[in-house]
Formats: structure tokens, C-alpha cells, sequence
């Protein structure tokens, strides 16, 4: 056996060269008449995206797939490629399961009806978006408590804020479908950001009107397909980058497949933790040698289940289900029907700590989801699926997880500043480097356009003012605001609620005493009469 | 230019091939008749370990370098190549600097003065070593109270059992030194592991009687490059691996200097988080997937100060500082002198928080080190040295950091488990993989010496319960027992105190209230006399 160049004489030459799924970077570059080359890991683009079609559900997106108003970077570019949108069905009930029984409830957040437990629930999101506001979306580690939040982990935050354990169970849940991880595992600062940077707390959760409203009628892949079609050979599959070297004139970029690229720069358009399957040279600057090594992505797996008819629709569910329940595998569904009414399902996350631990018995999965189900929609029904799909993201080399890298705590303060700093003719795009929707489709859109920018200002083709840019709204998505009621702005915490609890009864107790005290003549208030 | 192999027509063939530093697992296989070839991705030999010779230093190591009683698979193979270890000096008084005062102190820990802060200082030890006896050292996610620790960072738990700030900011040194990271960063369960699997608190910290009782004369890379020779050929130089092939009748692992080798077996002998650096196909399991994500290397950088006297021994002080200051870049010196008292050099750590800001400013290093010498020592001869050496490890790409891995909150018992389980024919070592010293020498050889049975026991060349082998004890370097003294297995803790103080002014209060109204007579208890 010899190593062999695959038919390869010369290397390319290429001006740009665009490490794995940095579509959107390779576009805003040919649309300003460079020409670059887009090298991918996988055999497919899309990264974390996956749109699979088969005769049993049409098309199934097994990665990214939910788009929502305020991703108005993703949406132009589906509009460019005419991929239409549809909206999540939400129009029955969604349903919140708790100490197994079932709630229905309409709106982003199930209702608590313990009062303890609704002012509690209502501080929670009050006082997320409210630290939120303090943090800068483009440079959190500038935040005012910056330190201080960043050295705290989320469930210490919970345990700070939360008085009632309804409220912790879900603040729990919320972390684990936000961001596909635990409480204790993140930094307090980190998560407060990444709710932020999506609009706040009702925009990251909420169907309507929030991030999960729409998906992509065909697939969430087909716009990378679409992107990848008019970059034509430019975009060149299995081709993982194992090294890059600066040291010359020209950037030399080496695949697994054993071709050399040459390029005057370099976008890396990969989680962070990803740029450690290239060996460099020089070596990285220590700030991004040792951050690469400090932002693990997510643990998700995403389940489809297939059923003959639409049967929780029938009882009235829209098909969205909040699942608090230890020993469900499954956190959060949203309907997976067809917009036409076709292909009935479900989809549902088994997220973080579920994720891990269903790793190890994985042949079980299908069954205990379909329990749950039959548990929380309160039918058998549930329990007879025609056909079922998932997709461990954990186990996929070129993602390391998904949706997203997190921040354990102490890692932003430290290390945030570097997260797309360039080096040298190296930049970095990828999600993960975005300040919108960082996370999403959307961020990777920004991203990359951002690295695109900074790149034709590095030629003088751009002016550094120009490289960050704002997206006018789409029309066909537009965002409606969220409206908080006078109750939910000005309730007391439990906190709080205790607190004047405690100052009103002392002071009630001293007005009693006061009075008592008076009326046996006791006080020197009046003068006493002899 | 195209790619080239390096003047190979063919891939060498071998029974096994480990990746990098895995020196003692190639030696033992090699004793065992096999004929193994050592892949090293850097042009030396040693990995954490290097010593580098110049006329100023004679010799230095600005890796790896401390070595004690306990440590005895490390003795056992420097004695086998005729390496002498030499104490380091401990003669004349520490110094403990705090609040911009020196301290001078004898034995392994600065004492607390304040009554308080030596109830508080006292328990903090106690606490963690009778923590640490819970967790079993092979299997510290078998912890009874593993969940609950993992879900802790260290701070929480100093938060918890600290009362006074002076035992909360040794506390925090205490983990700055040990590992190279911050209480916030690290789990609870994992450093309470880490510092048990070294032997307890006292152990790990000290230098006489414990992991910093002396070093190796001539610099700790004598024994790899003494192993590296008996090894001959066997070991490659410059070759980093970037893939590795399991799905053919051999391995096959590709380096970057263009060569194909083949095994049988492979041994991983790197830190976990540099297995990212490798291709693997097939991919590896979803947990060692994330795994290899989650343990980010600690940060250091290991500074050398260079005298023409040695001052601080004729003021009494023998060299080692423990510095508490936020301002200053050291947080531990050690008397760095050669031990016939020429070349005299004081070794100090720039540790964790501090590594990353003086990472951007690093021309203000030997300066601002000295100035604190100077500070601490009390005399200006510290601000004229006559040479310097430092060694940046965060900079390191083949490294990642330094001393070793740790685990942010919450990794240990979601992914502890696969941390050394084989992979087909993958086998993995590397100190991080150890349960005895583990981040030290010692431990990278347990870990080598392990694998490599693992890989015989898989030929069939050993039964299994041979591959795990305890060591006996040095005879050069024996260990003392630590003992402890009645009031410091029985002193209460801070909260004890109070708790203690509490119930006794209660009964005191109570038992005067009673004498009192006894007294005054308005108790029924005697009858009143009329």
C-alpha cells in the first residue's frame, strides 16, 4: 500500500479556501467576484443541517430545521432559492406533563397554578432577560458582572433565584432544550448571553412567533444544497482538513484524502472545538490553543416517530409537549406532520444527560419515546408507530454534538475575546462566532458573511465599518413584539413577595402592640391622666 | 510541488504503534518480547517533561520535574537507567505571603495565627481527605455522593465549608497550583479525586515527604531520553498522527509528515483531548466522541529565575514562597538551585487565571516576577537576575496545557467511564488515563505500563487480572505516613464552633434565666414559702 495524491498533480491555488460548511461565507465571496473553494469534511454540505428523503416520510430533517421571525439572514437567503416556509402546527393545545398528569395549556410557556410557583416562574424569565440586558450580544465578557456571572453555573443561578421547586424543574428543562446541555454544566454568563442574543426568553422558547415557528418546507438542507449547486466545483465533499500551514506565501491547507490547497486566506468555518482536528503551523496563539479545548458541543439526539393518522390532533393536542419527568428520554415534541396534513409525526429531543444515557442502550429508544407519548397524550395509539427515525448528533466526528457549543464556567471571561480574533490569513465563521442566533441557521448565516467581509477588507475591497451588518426584517416573517401584562412587569418575587410579607407583619405586629400598649395606657405618647 | 512521501515505498508493519509520550507502555512491550514503534508528534522526546541544557542553567526543566515518596513506578525506571533524584531545598523557613505581608513558616502548610481561621483552615483539609475517601480511585463516578459532587464546582463547595476569607483564598491557591485551574472551573467530585488518587491534601502539597520532595539530577528528560534509546529506531520523531484506520485487517495510522504505518494494536499515549487531533474511521462512540471535548489541560506557565547568590538563604529562607496576592503573576516558588548550591534559581508557576492575562503581556513577565520576589523576600538583590528561562504551555499544540486534563463540573460522571475503555483495537494511556498520581510522571507510567498489558492480556500473553500491577514501595525514596494531631482530627470546624456555641449559650442563658426567677421566686418549683 502507497499513499497516493488522488489523481492529483498540482495543487489548487485558490485565493480563498473555506474549511467545511462556510456555504454562506463561499456565496457573499463569489457574489464579490472572488473565487474560492469550499472544502468539506463529509460526503454531503450542511454540516448540522440533514435532510433525509425516503418513500416512509417524504423528507425528514434529522438536524437544524426550525426557523422563526428575527432570522431574517437565513430567510433571505431561502427566498433567494425559492425554499418556502411553513408554521409548526400549534393551533390545539400544547400539553405540559408533570409528576405524571397531563396539563393543556395554549401560549410559550405552560402556566403555573400554585400562586407561590407563578411568582416564582414569573421572576424566573423576568430576571434571565433582565441580567440579559446587561450583556453585550457581541462582547460578553464586557458585561458589568461579567466575572461574576461567569464563575457561576446556571443551577447556581436557579438556586439563587428560584424559591419553589415547579420553578427549578422547568428552568431546568428550559436550559436542557435551549442548549442541549445541564444547568451545572454551563456558565451562568454564557446562557444568559445565548438567551439574549435569540430576543430573550419568549423568542428562544416559543413556537409562534419564536425560534421554533416555521421549517422548511422539502427540508432545511435544501438551501445548502441550493448554495452548494451555484458554487458549482468549487465546493469539494469528503475533503477534511488535517493541516494548515502559514509559514509561506501561500496558505497550504492538506486534506484526509491527501490533495493540498493553496489559498492568500482561509476561512474556518467549524465549531470551535472542531479546529483541533487540523494539526497548524505555526502553532495557534495559547489564548485560541487552549479555547478550542474548553467549548464542548451539545448532546442531542433527535427522534422522529411516524404514525398512521394525526390522532393527537383528534384529542384536541396540537402535538407540542413539555415533558418533566425524569425517566421520560424525551424533553420537549413539536408536530412533524406535513404541512399538507401527510406523513403524521412527532418529533422529540432526548437531550443532555437523557442523551448520555441512552447512548449506551440505544435499541430501546424507539419504544420507551413511544410510551412516553402514550402516557402524556393519555392514548394507546401512541404506542403503534408505523416507521421511525433519529439521529444521534453525539456520535458524528465532523459536529462533536449539537445544536451547539456551550461555555463551562470561567471559560468567556477567559477566553471569549479570542472566539473569532483572526491569525494571521486564518478566519473564523461557524455559528458559534456569531451575536444573532448564535446557535441556529441563522448565526452560521451571519458568520459567515461577518468572516466573508473581514476577509475583502483584509483586499481593501471593503471598508472595516462595512464588515458588520445589520439584516433589514423579512416580509413573509416578520416579528411581532412580546407582550408582557402589567402583573408580569411588576408581580413580587417570592423573594420579594416574603420579604414585604415580612416587613408588612412586623409592622402590623407593631402597630397591634402599639395600640394595645396605648389603650392600657402603657405608652408616655399622651400625657397619662392622674 | 506535490505531496510526497518522505522516501517511503512501503508502510512499515508493526504488531503495535503508540501515538506519542508513551515511552514506558513501548518499553514494557518491548521487555515483553514484542516489537512496538512510538510515533512522537514532536521533535524530542518527553512530552510534559523537558529539560533543556544551556551554559547559564547547566540544565533546566521547564516541564515536568517534581517527583516523591510514593511515586514508585517513576523511581523504579530512573533507578533502572542510573538517574539520581536530589532533595529540594526545604532547609531554612518558608515563606507565606499574604496581604502584603511575609510570613515566614516551617512544614508543609502556612499556619493561620487568627483562632478562627485555623478552626476554618483545619476542617477545609479534613473535610477534603474524608471526601476523597468516599470516591474509589479507579472508578470515581462510583462515589456514593458522585452526582451530587460533579454537579458542584470546587468554589461552591470552598463557599460551603469555608467561614473565613483567609481559608476561601488559600483554598483557591490550593487548587491554582494543583491543577492548574480555577475552583470555579473544576468539578468538586473530580479534584477531590485528584487530590485523593495523590495521596490527601498533605501529600500532594508538600515538598518534604511529598510530590515535590525532590528531582531528578541532570532534569526529568534523561529517563525518556534514556528509554528512547534502549528503544533505538523503534522511536519516530516529527511524526503527528492526524488518522487513524480501523476498519482493514491491520490499523493504519497516517502522520503529517506523509508516512502510513500499520498495527495490530494501537495505544493512544496522549491526553484525552488531544485524541481530537487524530481522524478516526471508523468514528469513535458518542460518549469518547464528547469525551474528548470536555477535558480541557490546565494553564501554565513555569518560570526560572536565575541568581549570582543565593540571598534568600543567607536571610533564611529556603526558596519556597506561597504567594497570595491578586497582583502578583507567581503563586508558588520552589528553590530551583542545583544541589551542589551552584546556579542559584528560584522556580516559580504564573497558575490558571493568571497564565491567560500575562498570556497578552508577556515582554512584563521576568520583571514582574522579580518585583515580587524582591516584595516577599524583602530585598531589592531579587530585581537583578542574571538570566531567565520560562516555558508558556498554553502555547504548546501538541500539549494543550499543562500539568495535566481537568473536568469541568458535571463531565466525570456523565463520561468518567470510557475515559481508558479500549476502542476495537485502540487502547488508550496518558496520565490523565492513571488512578495513582495521575497528572504526574508516576501516573503516565502506570498508564503506559497498564496499556501495554491490556494489549498482551488481548494477545492472550497475560490473564487479566495481571494487567492492573501495584508497585513496591522505593527503597531510596520511602514514605513517612502524615500524622495528624488530636486537636487536628478534633478541633470543630468554624460552623461546628458556632453551632456548638449556639446550643451552650442557650442552655447557659437558659440555665441563668432559671437560676434567676428561682431566686426571685416566680418558679413553681419549690413551693413558695408564705
Amino acid at each position: 500500500v502507497r499513499l497516493m495524491l488522488s489523481g492529483q498533480d498540482l495543487p489548487r491555488v485558490f485565493k480563498i479556501a473555506i474549511i467545511k460548511h462556510g456555504l454562506s461565507a463561499a456565496k457573499l465571496l463569489v457574489e464579490s467576484g472572488l473565487n474560492p473553494v469550499l472544502l468539506e469534511a463529509r460526503n454531503r454540505v450542511g454540516g448540522r443541517t440533514y435532510t433525509v428523503q425516503n418513500k416512509e416520510t417524504k423528507w425528514v430533517d434529522l438536524g437544524g430545521a426550525y426557523i422563526g421571525p428575527t432570522q431574517n439572514r437565513i430567510l433571505r437567503i431561502a427566498k433567494q432559492y425559492g425554499v418556502k416556509t411553513y408554521k409548526v402546527n400549534e393551533e390545539e393545545s400544547l400539553v405540559h406533563y408533570v409528576k405524571g398528569k397531563s396539563y393543556p395549556f395554549k401560549g410559550p410557556f405552560p402556566p403555573m397554578w400554585n400562586p407561590l410557583a407563578y411568582l416564582d416562574y414569573n421572576s424566573l424569565w423576568r430576571t434571565m432577560d433582565k441580567m440579559g440586558m446587561e450583556i453585550p450580544k457581541e462582547a460578553p465578557w464586557r458585561a458589568p458582572h461579567a466575572e461574576e456571572w461567569d464563575k457561576m453555573t446556571m443551577q447556581q443561578l436557579f438556586d439563587k433565584i428560584c424559591w419553589t421547586s415547579a420553578a427549578r424543574r422547568f428552568a431546568t428543562l428550559f436550559v436542557n432544550v435551549n442548549v442541549t446541555s445541564e444547568p451545572h454544566e454551563v456558565s451562568a454568563l454564557w446562557f444568559l448571553w445565548y438567551v439574549k442574543q435569540c430576543g430573550g426568553t419568549m423568542r428562544i422558547f416559543s413556537t409562534t412567533n419564536g425560534g421554533q415557528e416555521r421549517k422548511f418546507a422539502g427540508g432545511a438542507n435544501q438551501i445548502s444544497e441550493a448554495m452548494a449547486r451555484e458554487l458549482g466545483d468549487r465546493v469539494k465533499l469528503g475533503r477534511a482538513v488535517y493541516s494548515i500551514d502559514q509559514t509561506g506565501d501561500l496558505v497550504e491547507v492538506r486534506t484526509v484524502n491527501e490533495e493540498l490547497y493553496k489559498a492568500k486566506y482561509v476561512i474556518l468555518a467549524i465549531p470551535p472545538g472542531l479546529n483541533l482536528k487540523i494539526h497548524f503551523n505555526p502553532e495557534l496563539p495559547p489564548l485560541r490553543n487552549q479555547l478550542i479545548h474548553r467549548v464542548p458541543m451539545g448532546s442531542v439526539i433527535k427522534c422522529m416517530v411516524y404514525y398512521k393518522e394525526n390522532f393527537w390532533r383528534k384529542k384536541g393536542y396540537c402535538g407540542s409537549m413539555v415533558i418533566e419527568e425524569d425517566e421520560a428520554p424525551i424533553g420537549l415534541t413539536l408536530d412533524d406532520t406535513k404541512p399538507d396534513g401527510s406523513v403524521p409525526a412527532i418529533m422529540g429531543f432526548i437531550l443532555a444527560r437523557k442523551s448520555r444515557k441512552l447512548n449506551v442502550v440505544n435499541h430501546f429508544r424507539k419504544r420507551r419515546i413511544c410510551e412516553i407519548y402514550a402516557c402524556v397524550l393519555g392514548t394507546e395509539d401512541a404506542l403503534n408507530p408505523v416507521h421511525y427515525e433519529e439521529k444521534n448528533w453525539c456520535e458524528e466526528e465532523y459536529s462533536g454534538g449539537c445544536y451547539t457549543a456551550y461555555f463551562p464556567p470561567g471559560i468567556m471571561t477567559q477566553y471569549g475575546r479570542v472566539l473569532r480574533e483572526p491569525v494571521g490569513r486564518l478566519y473564523f465563521a461557524g455559528t458559534e462566532t456569531a451575536t444573532e442566533w448564535s446557535g441556529y441557521m441563522e448565526g452560521a448565516v451571519q458568520a459567515g458573511e461577518r468572516a466573508s467581509r473581514e476577509i475583502l477588507c483584509a483586499m481593501g475591497k471593503l471598508h472595516a465599518s462595512q464588515i458588520w451588518q445589520s439584516e433589514p426584517e423579512s416580509l413573509d416573517v416578520p416579528a411581532r413584539p412580546f407582550v408582557t401584562t402589567f402583573w408580569e412587569r411588576n408581580l413580587p418575587s417570592v423573594g420579594g413577595l416574603f420579604k414585604f410579607m415580612g416587613v408588612s407583619s412586623f409592622l402590623a405586629l407593631a402597630t397591634a402592640a402599639g395600640v394595645v400598649a396605648y389603650k392600657k395606657g402603657l405608652l408616655p405618647l399622651s400625657q397619662p391622666v392622674l
